[in-house]
């Protein structure tokens, strides 16, 4: 199905970054674009051609005048139809690379630009998938994404996640709904040979995180048969990991009730319950209250928010993540481990690795490096994006 | 035991860094230290006590003039006594690292700084060891660590691998030589479900290169039921690996006709000899005429020697990767996988991610990166250097 009318056009200025656009680069920035009274007339996520300075085709792209990032590239075919077949082709396609990771279907299914969707997050979780619409074209084009979804996949549970940062910088509304089929309460996810509960209607995200799967593997292989603390727990990662390995016992802070319960689910459903607890609270507070009670562990994770969300709150952040790894460092016993993970874009892996570095020392004690991670490869990038990275995961060893 | 004589004391220049010592970093630099005639005349390799520039003592340090790393720091205990059971406490930290990460006894098991054995590599094979005494200190102390090494961990064999850039850089001579037991050949290595076999008196390094451990695996996964071909493959690292997972078949190619027959020989020891082949020659010129004989693999891994080992050779190195990823990514089916490793400490990850992604480029191709890869964790590091860890692996799916 090719569209009727038209596509309109838009051009880039001579500043704009041609090369780099020919060379995949996903994105025209607003001053990079032509923006006259016709383009500020295309509504928020129209899709149009668009040109180089010198009138050159570069390819299909969404609009969003009320964004920083002005184009998204959708396909550097100018001929392309973004119809049906075409959402079904990239959404096969991100599956293919799935089915070859993965034995069960519990993945992160699209990863916004890198395959190939621009803005689009898609998590499956079995039967069920939670799409994030979180540019405006997409939004607009839900119910296509939706049904190549299903004809693809053959899920037959669709939530629409509108909630996060991204879709307010792209001017849309938050707004979390079913859109078809039935959820009866948390859906039981297997990973690592845990079991985790994902609220896919009320948690935060998309109900898990599928980015730490293995980081989570890491630490379970650290944690063997001792103790593990598990600080900025959500529905309980790194420790049910860590049980379902082999760990002898596991100790979830977190600061929300929700969460901790879908923890405690996870762990009954797991059949590790006997060897798990919990304990709400600030996390800063908890833990120098178990500092305070002499407690130490073999295992500590400490998976805060992104306390760097942006280039303003770097500084702040990176003062965040030295005091959690001060905080965690003497809750380690002698010869243990710390993995400490940081998911600010904003605070890259050096500076991220120098807090966390200089955070042990405050904390009396010296470390190895033995191991650092990302996000799992369910979570692709663009090369041209690497740099923006954002999840980093650091295992030391924190020598007696 | 402590030794009678008191140690030569050396000092700090105003101008060295006593806070960074402080602090755990390793090395003294020449510029850093008081060079008068009684420092110029301690023999290379020689124990003392650092004190800073106000007289304060530091910890120990072995000392070598020859070298751009005048001092390496041993013990931040003035009072220490690098004896016996010094070494044997050292190298049983170590041990109980890599016992909790490994089922067998197959590791890197001294990492130099980061266990705390400045310059001294000890790689284990089962029952034997290759110890590399890379600086002065530990060429004269090596049988004190030979002794301490088959205390704690009960080897029997024992090879002294004395090549490698480094020991160069400590004015240290070339030289391999069995110290102990006997070697009856090849020594199978069980890694990932498949089987390499070290030439412990031959080969490269010491034999095989443990570091590539993680990366082998995350290969084996990408491979699937695929064709596979491994360029610069030494003992077969990428291609055995996938062959154990599964793959349909693995061509290794490699410049070293001995590299080759051990791969031979690894492959018919795990049973896996009908599907794998070799092909010797230069990576460059096989993988041109790969190219033209119309072949195609659905994972290719190319993981050269170090094309950047120096500074100065790095704009140099950064050309051959590039070149590499260019004559690579023509030979990836569509939707197939390409792995890119790098050796060098000078080309740091975004340098080398960046060839990578410019070779894959100009090879006509388009990439998802997938996964970024360092050495195992049998490999830590300081915190403090961790900047320098050489090895990179990036792994990218090449969109059809």
């Amino acid at each position: 199905m090719t569209t009727d009318l038209p596509l309109p056009t838009v051009r880039l200025r001579p500043k704009g970054d041609a090369r780099a656009l020919r060379h995949g680069f996903p994105w025209v920035y607003a001053d990079e674009l032509v923006v006259d009274r016709r383009t500020r007339a295309l509504d928020a996520g129209t899709i149009a051609l668009l040109e180089d300075a010198e009138r050159r085709p570069l390819g299909l792209v969404a609009l969003n005048g009320q964004s920083k990032i002005i184009a998204r590239m959708l396909d550097r075919d100018p001929a392309a139809s973004i119809d049906a077949a075409w959402f079904e082709e990239r959404i096969a396609r991100a599956l293919a690379l799935r089915e070859r990771l993965f034995d069960a279907p519990f993945y992160r299914l699209i990863h916004a630009e890198a395959d190939g969707l621009p803005g689009v997050v898609i998590d499956r979780f079995g039967d069920a998938a939670v799409i994030q619409p979180n540019a405006a074209w997409a939004e607009l084009r839900l119910a296509e994404i939706a049904a190549a979804l299903k004809a693809v996949t053959g899920v037959s549970v669709l939530v629409k996640n509108g909630t996060g940062r991204a879709r307010g910088l792209e001017g849309l509304p938050e707004e979390t709904l079913l859109l078809e089929g039935a959820l009866d309460g948390p859906v039981p996810v297997p990973m690592n040979g845990a079991t985790y509960m994902a609220d896919l209607m009320g948690g935060q995200k998309t109900g898990l995180f599928y980015d730490q799967r293995p980081n989570h593997a890491f630490a379970a292989r650290l944690a063997g048969g001792g103790r593990v603390l598990d600080v900025f727990s959500h529905v309980g990662g790194f420790g049910l990991a860590s049980l379902a390995a082999g760990a002898a016992s596991a100790l979830s802070v977190d600061g929300s009730a929700a969460a901790l319960e879908l923890a405690e689910a996870g762990a009954a459903a797991a059949g590790v319950a006997d060897r798990f607890e919990t304990r709400k609270g600030d996390a800063f507070a908890v833990m120098e209250a178990l500092a305070e009670e002499g407690q130490t562990f073999d295992l500590v994770v400490c998976d805060p928010p992104a306390f760097a969300p942006s280039r303003q709150a770097l500084d702040a952040g990176l003062r965040a993540y030295e005091r959690v790894a001060r905080l965690a460092a003497p809750l380690v016993a002698p010869g243990g481990y710390l993995g400490l993970c940081s998911c600010s874009h904003a605070a890259d892996l050096s500076k991220f690795r120098n807090a966390s570095a200089r955070g042990i020392g405050r904390g009396g004690r010296r470390a190895q490096l033995l191991h650092t991670g990302f996000a799992g490869p369910d979570h692709p990038m663009l090369p041209q994006l690497a740099e923006s990275g954002y999840l980093k995961a650091l295992f030391f060893r924190l020598v007696p």
